[in-house]
Parts: C-alpha cells; structure tokens; sequence
C-alpha cells in the first residue's frame, strides 16, 4: 500500500487510527477460549467492529508467536483476513526485528512477502545493514524505532552526542539509506518534547505513534505536534480498544472506544484543514 | 542450562565452539530439497556431524521464519532434536528481539518456555524495561548485543557521550538490570580492540562472538584477548562450517570445519591454563 493510498484512506475515514491487536488468552472474554482458534475469532469480531474507525491494524507479532505453531497459524489466519475482506486497511507487523544483510532481507520475506504486511517495525541498533534490507522491498514501508514510549527508552535513546540524542541520530542517518523514502518512525505518545524535535527533523515523514491511552499518552498532544499536511501520523491504541470490555459485549465497546478517538482525529483533521 | 554446567562442558570437549544454523534452501545441497522437511534434515546432519567439536548450536530464527508456517514446524523439530538427543548442548535462538514488559514476556515464553532454547538474543535500544523481562526466567540466558560485527554497528554503537561508547553503555547499565547475572553479550569478533575494553569491564561474563570466519574475524585475536578463567567465549561460526561442502560431503566437510575450529581452541584453552 502506497503512501498516497494511506492518506486518501485517511481522508475518507476522517481517521488516522490504527488498532492494536495484542492477543492475551488470559485477557479475552472467556466464551472464546472453547472456539478452536480464539485468536483469530477475537481478532476477527475486533476487526469487523472498529474497521470503519481506523485505518491501520497492527498485529503484536510476540502474542502470537507465544503460542508457537498454533499462534503463527492464527497469524496467518488474521493477516489473510485482513487483506481478503479489509484491502484499504494499512497492516503492521509490530514485530521489532532487526539482523544483518541476508538475515534481515529473511524476516523481511517473512513479512513482506509470505504474510504481505504492508509495513514492520524494526530496531535500529545494528545500522544501516541492518535497515536497508527492509527498504529493498518496494511495495512496503519499514517502521523504524526512534523513541519508543516505555520508560526503559531514557536508557540509551537519549545518549548524547554533541548535544544530538541518539534517537535524532538515528532519524538523521536514516535520511541517507537507500530506500528511506519507505521509512516511517516509531515515536511515543509520551514523549512530546521529542516529538516536535523530530517533527521539524522529518516533518514529511510518516510517525507511527504509540503510548496514547493505557500508556498516559494524550492524542491531543500527539496532533497539536505531530500532524502535517497530509496527516503524517498514525496513531495506535491496543488494550484501550481491545479490552475495552471482557464479557460478551466486547465487540460493541471496542467500537465505540475506537469512535471516541476517530472523533477527536476526526476534529483535528479539520481543525489542520487536512480534510 | 547453567554456566557452570556449560563450562563443564567447554573443558570436557576443549571446544567453545558455537555452530550457528543459518539454514538457506539455495545453499543447502540439492538431494535434500525433495525430502518432506529439507531444514530439519539438513540441520539433523549438521548436528551430528559436528556435535563432538561444539558446546552449542545458534538456529538463526530468521531463517526459518522466512518460510512461514513450514518454517516454524522445522524449529521446532529442530530444537527437540538438540534438546532429547544432545541435551548437553547449549542452544541459543538468534532472534535479536526486543519490546517492552508483557510483549517481551511473550518472546521470551515462546523461546524458552515453548521451544525450550536455553538463551535468546536481544536488543538494547528500548532499554532496562525491555531486557528484564527476558532475565527473569531463571533457568535462562539473555544475550545482549553490544558490538555487533557488522559495518553498521558504526552507525550508532560508537556514538559517544562523555567518552564513553554506547556498546560500553549498554553493557554498563545492564549490571544492574534485575538477573543480571543471566546476561551474556553478543560481541563481534571483528572488533578486537573493542573487545580488550568490554573484556576489562566485564571480566566474568560470558561473551558470544560471531564474525569469525566468512566475516574475517581472526579466532586468535580473540582468544587472545576473550578468554577469562573459565573461558567466558562462546564463539560462533556458521556458513564457514554448515556450507563447507554443497554436495553429498557437505557432513563430513562440516565436520572438518568444525574440528579445524576446535583444534585451535583446545590450544588456547591448554595456553591459558583453562583445560
């Protein structure tokens, strides 16, 4: 999926939304475990549900691989349904690789080309040769991690270097790859200093923006910061949308949990004459 | 697995030799490609070829991944093969994951709960947050990287604040993350004079060194400067041994490789009076 075609989906959706979808067995409601593949049950009514509210879904690689073979079936299972019934859709791998040349272009078919995300996000400590395997693939986008929401993020992220922390380092060097008008970058909610700092670095770029909800991050914030002319932001919430409801009635409060955040997207993208 | 038991094992074969499996189907000698499993054949062959002169095999999990569900069925048949016929082995998962609490928890359930690796690889960039998770599995190992031996480590590794690199940074501020004491480092054996620096830091740790071989590390060099009283070197070669041959010799070939590997190894291990 194009970045063109990304934005017109925005446009259309007065929404730039993307959905979570951190898969705990212990969290779902429990009338779903007797299914043969709760996974993809859950994932599947939580799509249906918020489908018209946002226009990206993010699958946590880690809660299915958890499962092992039976989780990377459901995977699969998801991310088919996902291109199948939801094309305009924007999927994200959340999977955080990252390895050298012939090891990354491996995760990269893997994600690209076996499962067909659109986009996956990848760490940045490795480099370069690290990255640009990713970029290789034409019709994708690879999702750098910059500054991440967690509070481990002050550990290394903000190692300075002549008065350059390492996460705008990482955003400026990445400006050079071969293929970097395919990156996005990770950026937390949390973090809004940061985020104008990187804004005025990259105000083009696509942010991918997490942390908003669960996480103490505000939306206002994040678009008052982080929107540019054609949006540039996709901002993502998981158990906030998810779980917001563990019975019966999960699907209903998914969608509205995932309205209430369109709307406010929705006034902002006004607001920014985006739309 | 504990250090002690694999220390143990370092002495009994004079070997620090890790075997890493980077299984590529257009690598790997073509009669195997029309049995039913090719990468668990393959790698069944590797294994008992070389088990007498290595301590520990690295599946490079990428490489499997690559080839989706089918893949995913090969690790797992591989990693039982170790874990019931060599349960002496070490097995590391070269996953370089990396995401923050219940996420990371999820990797580490997959890798040392489901698959039953004895250690994972993991990145540092997102911080304590996203490390402790993995070190609180007790009976497990957390390799972290540091250095890696790539040419894009240049990018970020080195960058320096207050004189200090970012690889000692890392390395210094998980002394003390919470199970430290389960930590080992991934450091490229192209990096020698690194090496003295992070070895003076961290005398006692365990350190996985890959690099050597197709990479150029020299094995010397690194002994030399690696080795502490109880080895402390894990040192990984994979395509110079598991594609050592591309016809029907490729076992013995490896074997070859492998013992070649180990012969120098007993020698540093006898020099410094380890063996």
């Amino acid at each position: 999926m194009t970045t063109t075609a990304l934005v017109e989906q925005i446009k259309l959706k007065k929404s730039f939304l993307c959905v979570g979808l951190d898969v705990d067995l212990d969290k779902i409601p429990k009338h779903l475990l007797d299914l043969e593949d709760p996974i993809f049950e859950f994932c599947k009514t939580i799509i249906d549900a918020t489908a018209p509210y946002c226009v990206a879904y993010k699958p946590n690689i880690a809660f299915f691989e958890a499962y092992g073979l039976k989780g990377w079936q459901s995977l699969e299972r998801v991310i088919q349904y996902l291109n199948t019934s939801y094309p305009e859709q924007f999927t994200i791998a959340d999977a955080k690789r990252g390895d050298i040349g012939n090891t990354a272009t491996r995760y990269a078919k893997a994600f690209f080309d076996q499962l067909q995300f659109d986009a996956l996000t990848v760490a940045p400590y490795m480099g370069q040769d690290s990255v640009e395997p990713f970029l290789a693939f034409e019709a994708h986008h690879t999702i750098l991690l910059a500054l991440t929401s967690n509070s481990g993020a002050s550990d290394f992220q903000y190692t300075k270097e002549s008065d350059q922390p390492l996460y705008l380092k990482v955003i400026e060097k990445a400006q050079n790859w071969k293929g970097s008008e395919r990156l996005m970058y990770v950026v937390g909610a949390t973090k809004t200093a940061a985020l104008r700092k990187i804004r005025s670095c990259i105000p083009n770029a696509f942010l991918l923006v997490p942390g908003v909800g669960a996480q103490g991050g505000s939306l206002d914030e994040v678009a008052a910061e982080g929107l540019n002319k054609q949006c540039g932001l996709l901002v993502n919430s998981s158990r906030g949308i998810i779980y917001a409801a563990s019975d019966e009635s999960y699907a209903e409060a998914a969608a509205d949990a995932a309205r209430v955040l369109q709307n406010q997207m929705a006034h902002w993208l006004s607001q920014k004459a985006i739309v």
